[in-house]
């Protein structure tokens, strides 16, 4: 039987993406060695720097953001080289895992999920390491699996204090263009970004913003590399062609997203995104259940991750919520497998998107039998009229 | 500056366009006289036949809804000819003028605008013409302005009971799609459609379903038409064609539709805006506010007008709900300019949009500093839990 | 069994609509009462005034192009009212026929179906009615049904010479956007139009340019009309909007096509219809069959009605090209059917597609065992070679 | 200014897409981890099943061609590992420098460009490699730079007939779904895919489909990988999920692709261009031209690539069609640079798009000046009407 009106696809990503960005995507594909291509690389390549706010080169791979991860580690690092990561959460580990998988040496900090990277630590760990082993600190700046931030300027101080020449390298995947991030300003080596969270785009474009010193340290990194080899990518790059068939239509996709981020203002972006993170954490809150993230300042706007009351089984939940109310949530994954569930609020997404899921959550705590109190969706509605965005404010 | 997210389109229609019947609509023009084109006519006219669910004849109009209702009066009537028509709000008013412009001579039966037709009262005024001087009996199924249904049952039986001769002629277009109704069952002469409400469309076809009764009236009716003439469609319509070219995307849109109805089922598509309308009901009464509707039984699953406290510019409401929650909700019109607003909860509707549109109104409401009390969305989610749909409820 | 590669709709009308426009199309129907529409009205009716060289009003009605006939008709004169018209071919026919079914009184100069309407016989017509019954002459500037163009300059002075009041109407359905046309510059009173040809729209809108004697006129017009009334339009369109709903979406498309016909340039459009035409006919001529219109100057830009061989069925031939080479070709239509058939280059239309269509044609006739020399084709090849478009002829 | 019409994209790839890929591409991004996924990843990995020919594992990559030869050789492969190849062409050479980029030891049988790969030298070279060192056998079943195809059944042979234990990689980037192929029947252990040129899709997705031989030799295999790892695919694709998310929107176009190859058959689909590409060399040979491939037997169904008289630049002639005639041709790339220009008659293409491109290449040869006797295009007519389909020869 078909289901009637939209479905609300609030998982942390892939997120909705808006028509404009859909009907961009749906033109003929061109000669991507062709004359008129150019523009359309050079707006894509440009348009990118402007999100990571960098003058340093982008990359843009057809590949998912898996892919990017991995052109950022065998771009810049040597089979054994030592590299510094936090566990912030499941993607943390991921990405701890693939660098063991393709021969380097990662020593992987310890965390309980519930918040960003502690800079300290980090600061710690590479004090201790006189004889500099060290050759990139990688941090995940928005963990998708837990709703946590990673405060990337202290990490970047931390390093600094140290006195450190390690590279520093952020995955952006789930908050590029969410999340405030600066890649410049904040002196990050390789950050990794994917096209299907803030960017609004479907899943199929992944980027790496490259340092010069990131790029220096390839011309004697050793890793074997090929598709995500940065060099052949910086000299078809500089006329806006690719060194392989890029994914035309993606970038077509891209430029409109890059457009509509400045039509409304990044920092616009930035704002309504962690509105809308509080708002959630306040019907969280109301309804009696907790936050996965429990450190102050490391909330995201991107996503909030709930715990399941203990007994309850928060996939049963999701079923649930999907089955009733055409609402898709977040699992929990590996460690927290079945304990929490996520709300995905980032991309085009507007205060009414937040009621709906949220209404939609706390019908589906009812239908599941979840004990809570009911309410929280009309916390948020109190929390949003309370705190209007700075656009609006003046009326 | 751009707005995120999307744009909730909550007035009684035109209703949001779901992506298959746009994308449906988004192929190549097709050659209307060549032999593939039967397949999309025929598609189209008996997808018709069994939305009004009739066996009789229905034309298909490149136009809105109001060239629909020229057509119902011009098809089987003569300069001078009297036509009962019911006073049930704006649109009914409107079908009104019209006919006097047309050269009919139309009775209106005084109506409050907060029910549907009576049929009583038509039963009485058919029973005092022994001269069946009035040629045809002209209701609004749903009074889109108003949220008010009449029971066209009842006209019917009404009709009969009189013993009176007099064509039936019922405007479905805001209810078709969405409200139960049964064109040869019920004995409607002419039924008048439009694309843009219940089936999803965007606007630009308008229909009339037409009895033989109707059929053979038109063989002597002295209005003049050309456009409009049933005579001419019926003859090309046989094998699927037109007399002049048709809106052949609009019917690829139409064929979706249709098809889209039937895999949710006619009857679970009554239910869900029934169910629809009464949670919206719920939500404005508890916010203490009026539903315009005031007779039992003549409230609509299509839209719900609302009375705005006296003092309050329903309009000024509207601009605050469209400027800070990007959700656009019906005006007043005519006699209840500024007095009232409208909850559209059509189409293609489900739970989650719903809540989204009531939570927009009650921040609205305390945005705009409208009187009412808090809660309202809240209760429709309450309603919505106690009250499961039938596909669902099995769980 | 699915066949590969693209339809060649090569009809004289609908015409291949752009991706840009068809997608334009493809985008969420709006409040067609709220704050944002006025601009998308707005630009419509601007956009029109500009394609139709006019600063009067322009009508845009949600109908096929028969509509619009209607429209100027029912607005600008009153029962029994001796209309002028010219026998140019089917479409002249035709509403002629709409004329005397809606209670005028036409008059009907015949034609041989193989030139446009001829301004001395009209003339001559106007000067022997002294009594200045004749109210309009109606004339079809480009008759889509043999291919022929009215020299409407000539129409006006013959109107002019003649000293006669007489209203000039012209349907300019298939030359609209494709053949050079100047309402106010031509002294035009009203000018028929349709959105499925030069506009490169799906069918669904049908316009009607309207000057101030004839708005005049229709003060005092005493034939019945409601929704074509152009004094119900003039009101709402004065900020944008429409008194009833209007085609929404149909109107995203029309302000994309205004937009591309600009950025094209009108006169370069009308030299590529000018270029596609002679080029057409070169290759008719090449084959040794005969080209429908036969006077010189009044050839077509927009289609090429091409007689069939005595013997020969053009209908059997046109049913070859579309199975074997998906190609579909225009019939004959009344008087003419099966004895000729129609090459339509209008539209979004270039030189490879009329080479494609050509040599489709070629084919065909080869195919169908139908007598001709081979090399139009070539022929047509040699012309656009020899005759390069202004804009590439500095190369 | 705007160019009007359509532009004929006559690359040998990314080939033109159908609207109903496009339109199929075009829809909501979904939840790839939700229920509802696991039918559209089950779809696409079957179809792609069905049109590798092949019982065996089929990977799908977010991914240009490139990753695809990359994951090939490092999933199944070791540092240091010997593998032949053979020069093709252009992109043999890219394969082979690929290889050698990853720490492979590839041999490179010289070839001059102009057929596909000899099976006989191939086997001469396995027959000299008594110790085995050759671990795999690397072929381009299409050389898209030239126009060649290496009949892989002798290949196939050739190993065979040599006793020799090697794998079997064929790259079928630009030969899959337009030329026949058989993975399983054929005996090859990995072959290589894209989805731009036979499967009509954008770039963006490559595909690996993997022998139970490769599969095993995985197992022990040296060479770094994560990203591309056929391990981590294996077990997620059983349930119809991936290892990172897929580019789901690329999912819905290539479920849509595979439907509408098999509705047109997949035999009917080679037969097709293999009828194109004789018709197209029929051209090229009454324009006095010469085809690259000089191999009877080895030419493409899928290009034609033709030598440029000596002393004219090939790419000044591309350019000349693609200002005047709006056609794009395929480049000669590196050893071919500017002395040969490739026609692509791939993909979504049919007799009157064929006529086109040859119209404008001839059209385009007189125009830049270059030697050529015209009529070539006339001589593809005849080519065509000579040699009907099977599916339309029975009329």
């Amino acid at each position: 039987m078909r289901t009637a009106g939209r479905h609300f696809l609030q998982i942390p990503g892939p997120s909705t993406v808006p028509d404009r960005i859909l009907r961009a995507i749906d033109m003929p594909t061109m000669d991507h060695r062709g004359p008129a291509f150019a523009d359309v690389g050079r707006r894509a390549l440009d348009g990118m720097k402007s999100i990571f706010k960098t003058e340093a080169h982008v990359m843009i791979y057809p590949s998912s953001g898996t892919g990017a991860w991995e052109a950022a580690l065998v771009n810049a690092l040597s089979p054994g080289d030592k590299v510094l990561m936090f566990e912030t959460g499941h993607f943390a580990s991921l990405w701890n895992a693939l660098a063991t998988r393709i021969g380097l040496n990662p020593e992987f900090i310890e965390g309980d999920w519930r918040s960003g990277a502690d800079a300290e630590r980090i600061e710690e760990r590479l004090r201790a390491d006189g004889a500099h082993e060290i050759k990139a600190v990688c941090v995940v700046h928005n963990e998708t699996s837990t709703g946590s931030v990673t405060p990337v300027v202290e990490v970047r101080k931390a390093i600094d204090a140290a006195g450190h020449p390690s590279l520093l390298m952020v995955d952006t995947i789930s908050s590029l263009a969410s999340i405030d991030y600066r890649h410049d300003e904040w002196g990050v080596d390789v950050t990794v970004g994917g096209s299907q969270k803030g960017l609004m785009l479907p899943p199929g474009l992944a980027f790496n913003a490259v340092s010069g010193k990131a790029m220096a340290a390839s011309k004697s990194a050793g890793l074997q590399r090929s598709y995500w080899s940065w060099e052949e990518m910086v000299g078809p790059n500089e006329k806006g062609y690719f060194p392989y068939t890029p994914a035309t239509n993606m970038l077509y996709g891209l430029n409109e997203a890059v457009d509509m981020l400045h039509e409304e203002g990044l920092d616009n972006v930035f704002a309504r995104h962690t509105r809308h993170g509080a708002a959630a954490r306040s019907a969280v809150r109301a309804w009696g259940l907790e936050v996965l993230c429990n450190r102050q300042g490391h909330e995201s706007g991107v996503l909030t991750a709930v715990k399941m009351p203990e007994g309850h089984s928060a996939d049963g939940f999701r079923a649930t919520t999907l089955r009733h109310f055409d609402l898709s949530l977040g699992n929990g994954l590996s460690k927290v497998a079945d304990k929490v569930f996520r709300i995905g609020h980032l991309g085009d997404f507007n205060d009414l998107t937040l009621m709906a899921t949220l209404s939609g959550v706390e019908m589906g705590l009812a239908k599941a039998g979840v004990p809570h109190r009911s309410g929280g969706a009309q916390t948020a509605m109190a929390y949003l009229l309370d705190t209007p965005p700075a656009t609006l404010a003046a009326e």
